[in-house]
């Protein structure tokens, strides 16, 4: 790895459980030693899938990538590879940022017709709580996950395709090379990475390994046979590379492809353009379960506004749309680049007011967030059952 | 815990993976904190099996326990309890030493009709394996599992009653178990009880879990039921302890009966009377599958004499049981008291010279691993298949 800014006190903290701070992703590409995704990339991308890029890739929401490009130079060349994406259940309603990676990855699996594995890591949830067993057991996270995995069907994967799993109910298929990644792996290695401390439990420190394992196609022999060696494309938020720079360091020393990754930047907290969405600060997030009216109510209350104090300052010297969180949550979600760079040139100069650019983000999010609870209402436990069963992907080297 | 004794240098090391130095069993009691076997709690056993003592525990072999007396009282108010012994597979033969803690354990299944479950710890063996993994891989413990296994079974465990796993198959199950414990172990707490360091791969550090857990019931939801709470008794060699002692801290945090134990000494090396035999010192063992010829000739050549130099001085002098190995190991195998007793009469007084002392002890071992041999040809692949299918026992609660 490339050697990081000195100035650590200065960084932001971004670890996969943690992210602190004003993130400056640049940096963050030249610490992580990743690779910003250029135009050309994103050109490529468009050129093999015949269509236009994602959103995501055109407005750089997914920003770095390791060995990308090597993938697609063995796409074109015949070789087919899967996804790998999952969540970590911690609440009862997810946010929109949590939809991101899952609404990036559905546009993968299309585009390039890929095999996907979702992992739900309950057992990680479990382990890394604050709260008491007693008062959260086991159980609390295995449901979590079950409720969860709703959500993220209702992003609209392919059951042909598709096959998610929890850890607690997968966990025998991955547990062997859940051991060799871990046997791999020392205490200091693992301190180093992921900066454990000697208060912390053994759960958590083994844990690194279980998020690893998927990213080894052996790990699904059901899908791709026992000695397949299917490469991994993996669509995460950049706080996760830490487990997948593991993955990668030990992935030779077992004979393993090193996995792709495509990094996403955080989703912003609605207060503020700081850190990323979370969901255990009040006012900060608007969940996918949501009204119209709340998403109304929020978005009006808490989203940070890049516009002036008065309105007379604001038509003279116009709002700042790097700050604004109404306009940051615009490039995320509205599709339409013109429109886009209309309401940023309006914004900007003046002519657009920050109530009205609110208005602008509420007519974007409300239709996107009842279509989500409408396909989620149709997600029925035999849905999840279905895409839970350990089969083989029908439409897998077809 | 109580105090151990504060001279550490003079102390031997006893570990799970190493014994070394001369062990003093009375010293390791106070220091572990358990407690030894009196001869009132084996009369106890005696009154409540109605039948006389196992050599081991009349011989005091099985020397110290953790709660016997009161896992006792519970069985005499008509509470079963269920046996947990188990096996780390580390060479494809077993020498006699392996045999002691499952000969004991046949005894206690048979005399208290309790259910066993064996736990395999191919895992464990993989985990802290100093040889490269591509020269011995996962599968290579596996199947030594399984070879081992056949080498259980032919010590006679009764198929009603006996679950047999090994930890790569079975681990779906343990799996609720293992993170519950490990949630409540700290990397600090492993440290100080198992002397791990920061180069130990963190499937090491992690492992302690996966052999705590057998000892709750709840591991063995298709023998127990869910929510049963089965007392859970585990004979083990003494360097075991450190694992059950950590098992039972997290017990009552988990809302378990803490399991009781019973601890056996150290079956010595031929060679030499210190640390236990290991298969890994050439001469150090008998092994299970040596032919007549084979233990003849290992006994008179390896096998510790506590007899004098010439015979001359010995017929004068007399002999040193404690120290003679041949005689050491007719207190294990010898189950007629009084022959041995006249033994060691003859052999103390000088009237019997180590020769004869040592054809003493073919006589009792040739037989024994001969039928031990033909008990081993008689355990299939399917007879291995049917200890280990999840299933309910047929006896259980009966």
């Amino acid at each position: 790895m490339p050697e990081g800014d000195n100035d650590v006190s200065a960084s932001p903290v971004v670890t996969p459980w943690n992210v602190e701070g004003a993130v400056d992703y640049h940096k963050l590409v030249a610490e992580f030693g990743s690779t910003p995704i250029e135009p050309a990339l994103v050109q490529r991308i468009e050129r093999i899938t015949g269509e236009r890029a994602h959103t995501f890739l055109r407005r750089q929401i997914f920003f770095s990538h390791r060995d990308l490009s090597q993938l697609l130079d063995w796409y074109e060349a015949g070789q087919p590879f899967y996804l790998y994406t999952g969540r970590g259940p911690s609440s009862d309603a997810l946010h929109l940022g949590h939809l991101v990676p899952f609404m990036f990855t559905r546009y993968l699996q299309r585009v390039f017709r890929a095999p996907l594995v979702i992992q739900i890591t309950d057992d990680e949830k479990f382990l890394f709580s604050k709260q008491d067993a007693a008062v959260r057991p086991l159980e609390a996270y295995r449901q979590l996950g079950r409720d969860n995995a709703k959500d993220i069907l209702a992003c609209g994967f392919d059951l042909e395709r598709t096959f998610l799993f929890a850890d607690t109910d997968y966990l025998a298929h991955l547990y062997p090379n859940v051991l060799r990644i871990q046997r791999a792996v020392t205490f200091s290695q693992a301190r180093g990475i992921f900066g454990f401390q000697d208060a912390d439990n053994i759960g958590k420190i083994a844990f690194p390994a279980v998020q690893a394992a998927p990213a080894f196609s052996s790990s699904f022999p059901h899908l791709f046979g026992d000695n397949a060696q299917v490469p991994c494309l993996i669509p995460c938020a950049i706080d996760q590379d830490p487990y997948f720079r593991m993955t990668r360091d030990v992935a030779p020393r077992l004979g393993y492809r090193k996995p792709a990754l495509i990094h996403s930047k955080f989703f912003p907290a609605l207060h503020g353009h700081q850190g990323k969405m979370s969901a255990s600060i009040p006012g900060s997030a608007i969940y996918v379960t949501d009204s119209a009216a709340a998403i109304r109510k929020k978005v009006n209350k808490y989203a940070y506004s890049g516009g002036r104090d008065t309105v007379e300052e604001h038509r003279r010297l116009g709002g700042d749309c790097d700050r604004d969180i109404a306009f940051q949550y615009l490039t995320f979600f509205l599709d339409d680049d013109e429109r886009l760079a209309d309401i940023a040139e309006a914004y900007r100069s003046g002519r657009m007011l920050s109530g009205e650019l609110k208005a602008e983000l509420i007519r974007a999010l409300q239709p996107m967030v009842a279509q989500h609870q409408e396909a989620r209402a149709a997600i029925t436990e035999e849905t999840v059952a279905r895409f839970m069963q350990v089969r083989p992907m029908a439409t897998w080297g077809a």
